[in-house]
């Protein structure tokens, strides 16, 4: 039985990895993943062999880990954040029932709504919901569902993927959303780059949310009805006495 | 200025831990925190001055590590899984207005909804919402409402505290909930004592889920319309061509 990793690297600094996922990659021969987070992990382990494939060829990659598996190579499969939220442990356990000779071991890491609520303070210490706003794979009519009936539910939403060349305008949609249940001022904060270099939090009123432009490495935090600037920072109560 | 860190440690295992955390751990003096989580780090930073309190003892706590930082020493507090997740960080934001000398560096984990999909197989895939079905601190009409709506918005559920001794019935209601809205074929998981001694997955169905007494070290996912079980792992598909 070969070995093949799945492991999420974190928001991308070195520290920001599990213990278990650096081990997991010492003891790899192979490292597979998108281009952008090979390079990320490349310099801490020399002497490996990194094979990657560009954006929108998962399936592919996913293939090549499994063959490189085959060959009785131990391999990584790498992701950013943790490899079970938006990543690829859910194709490799699909594609997996073709390659009955090679064993998953998943290693779970610090996600963007975790790694990125670090830097603005606390904003999910209280029940949320986690939304992508990509509709590469998504129908928008669901997406559209979802962030109506979070906000309704007075989540605290952490929306992945808020922008893109192609879809500038999504945030402002799903903020138009929101504000049909939550008031204009509500708590809202967006980090972009999380864990890299050029880390950049910043803490806004939602109406102030709804008008910003944000890119493709940026993440967003919307409050609930509770969640309070205290001092720039984004902090969601969970009502203990103070 | 003196520093405090807000560590998440991780499920419990060592190994679980990012890297960045077990230096800031080796970097303080005095770590503080719940008994429980105390214990399960001890071992691994000897010669550390460790302070604890009890249960629901939590506000006292969180004064006790700033009166240590004021001191100038450079403390720790920890929590289990994500510090920012259910966590100890918005009260450490909350009551540091009365300390302006300490500044807070909060420092990521692996919380449950993590760290337990990794057991489970890939729950988390796609869109999700996390709910906790404590109503110490919030009102159990607020946990039904979310719990609702997060079924009819086709939501992947991650239940935290689905069980203590005053709440056996709890997961049972809240299944009930769900159900008016996901048939009762819905794969869904449990996992107890995540990555600590004893862990124990399980993948079932909703019907099955709603007839299962769990207890409080143990985490529940609840699977979206698609989520399948792929030879007893439980898998939310992304969308991607096979």
């Amino acid at each position: 039985m070969s070995i093949l990793y799945v492991v999420g690297i974190g928001p991308g600094a070195y520290g920001k990895m599990t213990i278990e996922a650096a081990e997991a990659l010492k003891n790899s021969d192979v490292i597979v993943g998108y281009t952008v987070y090979v390079d990320l992990v490349k310099e801490h382990f020399p002497g490996k062999e990194f094979l990657t494939t560009p954006m929108r060829r998962e399936t592919e990659r996913c293939e090549l880990a499994f063959l490189e598996a085959e060959k009785g190579k131990t391999v990584a499969m790498i992701c950013s954040g943790d490899a079970g939220v938006y990543g690829m442990t859910g194709l490799m356990y699909e594609i997996g029932v073709r390659y009955p000779g090679v064993e998953l071991k998943v290693i779970g890491g610090v996600t963007a709504a975790i790694g990125g609520a670090a830097v603005l303070g606390a904003p999910l210490i209280h029940d949320f919901a986690v939304i992508s706003l990509s509709d590469l794979l998504t129908p928008w009519e669901k997406i559209e569902k979802r962030l109506e009936l979070s906000a309704e539910a007075d989540f605290v939403i952490c929306l992945y993927n808020p922008s893109s060349k192609k879809r500038k305008d999504y945030l402002k949609k799903a903020c138009d959303l929101v504000l049909k249940h939550r008031s204009p001022d509500t708590v809202c904060g967006y980090v972009k780059n999380i864990g890299r270099e050029g880390e950049e939090g910043c803490v806004l009123t939602l109406s102030r949310l709804h008008d910003t432009q944000v890119d493709m490495f940026t993440t967003v935090w919307i409050g609930n009805s509770q969640t309070k600037n205290i001092n720039g920072k984004m902090v969601t109560p969970r009502g203990y006495r103070l």
